[in-house]
């Protein structure tokens, strides 16, 4: 049966799952913030995951045999720390538990990479050591210890993809993306640190992609989502400011870069290009440019 | 300020900890599942840990700077795989914030030896890597994770104390000392395994002294709390049957050990001895005479 439960179904990623899990044969049910009316096949439900008996009541009346669970606490600047995280664990805990009762058979959610000991560089799923240094990495490396027992116990197939950084339309105006295309479209500069950080890029489409890869496989336990082709930013942000036509707008060294700023935070893609079978759609170029036209639309406001 | 409240505080250890508390000048509230009358300069609180909102309220009420956190799912037989432990996570956290939230300074709570990999015989709290190996083992360690950097973060002092092997008076009956202790007083034999396995058997009044010991100094993260005088079953069987005089009842070799029971399970101690700087008060035979001196009062019943 291919009944699938989205939560965080109106976020950043969340959004753009539902298409292709529809492409691939699903029955979509979506959980938001907000009451939508239903479109495009997608089923919409708001629910409020922190009540853990609302969240019950739903799981129990769709009976999902998939879950793919994006929703935490994301707001940006504030996420790193919060005590938010905490109750996203539990509500994490409550939605898993409720999932199972309704006869759930396959769980996929989302971590991230700074659950990973980010010395390393490269974070290999099978080999680099978990130490995550804040509350949202100890959160979300908590939660898929928790998870990924719970599930092996209920006989419940269990992924986690583990995201690193992605841009595309809607993300947080702060983000660097975002902010580039913000300063540039606006008419002024767009100062950056030195650039020279080697990071993995992936359009948030293609990420919601990947996630619908995994929850449609049979894969087992924590997968890196990237794009398998790392670049430095100082290559991102003057291929994005070349796209916007303001090369000139860019300032790479304006600003400084954090102290723990790490110079390589790239994933080893093997799992999920042999063993889920996935690779990115967009071309940088093309997922630049649609979150371009994005802001582009919002340029002015 | 000396205010503490314990949980699990009806409990096989929690019970113990209530006299060395009121020892050192606190003042105690002790949650349990039933309503008692306050004795012995205890407060009691009839709260469900469960049942979030009214654990927050209660905890606002008393607002205590200490916690010492015992309670858990324990039902004998069931507690190493139950769903029952996801929903103490999730208790435990609420707890936390509630604790937080009321002002609280310092928080222990209790884990268990099955976090650490138990193919390392010697579980040592720095360098041993942490792998449990079933649900109970897994919600105990991604406790620990997350109250650590919650405490951290909201800078309370936080300790967690690693229970290796138990007993005393009102143990689970089927757990070893007190299944020898019934089987031999009432007239039977007490069938055992090899009795080879080196274990560090703590008596459970002696495990709450050492978390009193714990909570009331500057101690931080995980300490195992044992005995530190290893010894293998069949020694702690054959004193146990000498003291209850029927050393011909024990049956050595009856039953095959477990599969996969480790051949050494025991504590470095040396965190509890030098840096708590605490050790037990009872010898092995004071303990054991204790308990069968428990057992005795219900024979026959």
């Amino acid at each position: 049966m291919k009944r699938v439960l989205v939560t965080g179904a109106g976020g950043f990623v969340g959004r753009h799952a539902l298409a292709p899990l529809r492409a691939r044969g699903y029955e979509v049910h979506a959980f938001g913030r907000r009451a939508r009316a239903d479109a495009d096949g997608v089923h919409w439900h708001a629910v409020d995951l922190l009540d853990p008996i609302a969240t019950a009541d739903a799981v129990k009346r769709i009976a999902p045999a998939q879950l793919l669970h994006f929703a935490w606490y994301v707001e940006h600047g504030r996420f790193w720390t919060a005590p938010e995280n905490y109750a996203w664990v539990e509500a994490t805990l409550a939605l898993a538990r409720a999932f199972a009762a309704a006869g759930g058979r396959r769980l996929v959610a989302a971590g991230t990479c700074v659950e990973y000991d980010l010395r390393h560089g490269v974070c290999d799923e099978a080999t680099t050591p978990l130490a995550p240094a804040t509350a949202y990495g100890t959160c979300k490396d908590a939660t898929r210890r928790l998870l990924e027992r719970y599930c092996a116990d209920a006989d419940i197939g269990f992924a986690w993809g583990r995201i690193f950084h992605l841009y595309g339309p809607d993300e947080p105006p702060a983000r660097l993306v975002a902010s580039i295309c913000r300063a540039l479209l606006a008419g002024e500069t767009a100062p950056c640190t030195h650039g020279r950080q080697l990071r993995d890029f992936l359009h948030a489409a293609d990420a919601a992609d990947a996630f619908v890869a995994l929850l449609d496989g049979p894969v087992q336990g924590a997968v890196n989502i990237g794009s398998g082709e790392p670049l430095r930013i100082a290559e991102l942000a003057t291929a994005l400011a070349a796209l916007i036509g303001r090369p000139d707008g860019l300032q790479l060294g304006a600003r400084p870069a954090p102290a723990d700023d790490p110079a390589i935070l790239v994933p080893a893609t093997q799992r999920l290009r042999a063993e889920v079978g996935w690779q990115p759609a967009r071309t940088l170029e093309a997922g630049l440019r649609d979150t371009i036209a994005w802001w582009r639309t919002r340029h002015g406001r």
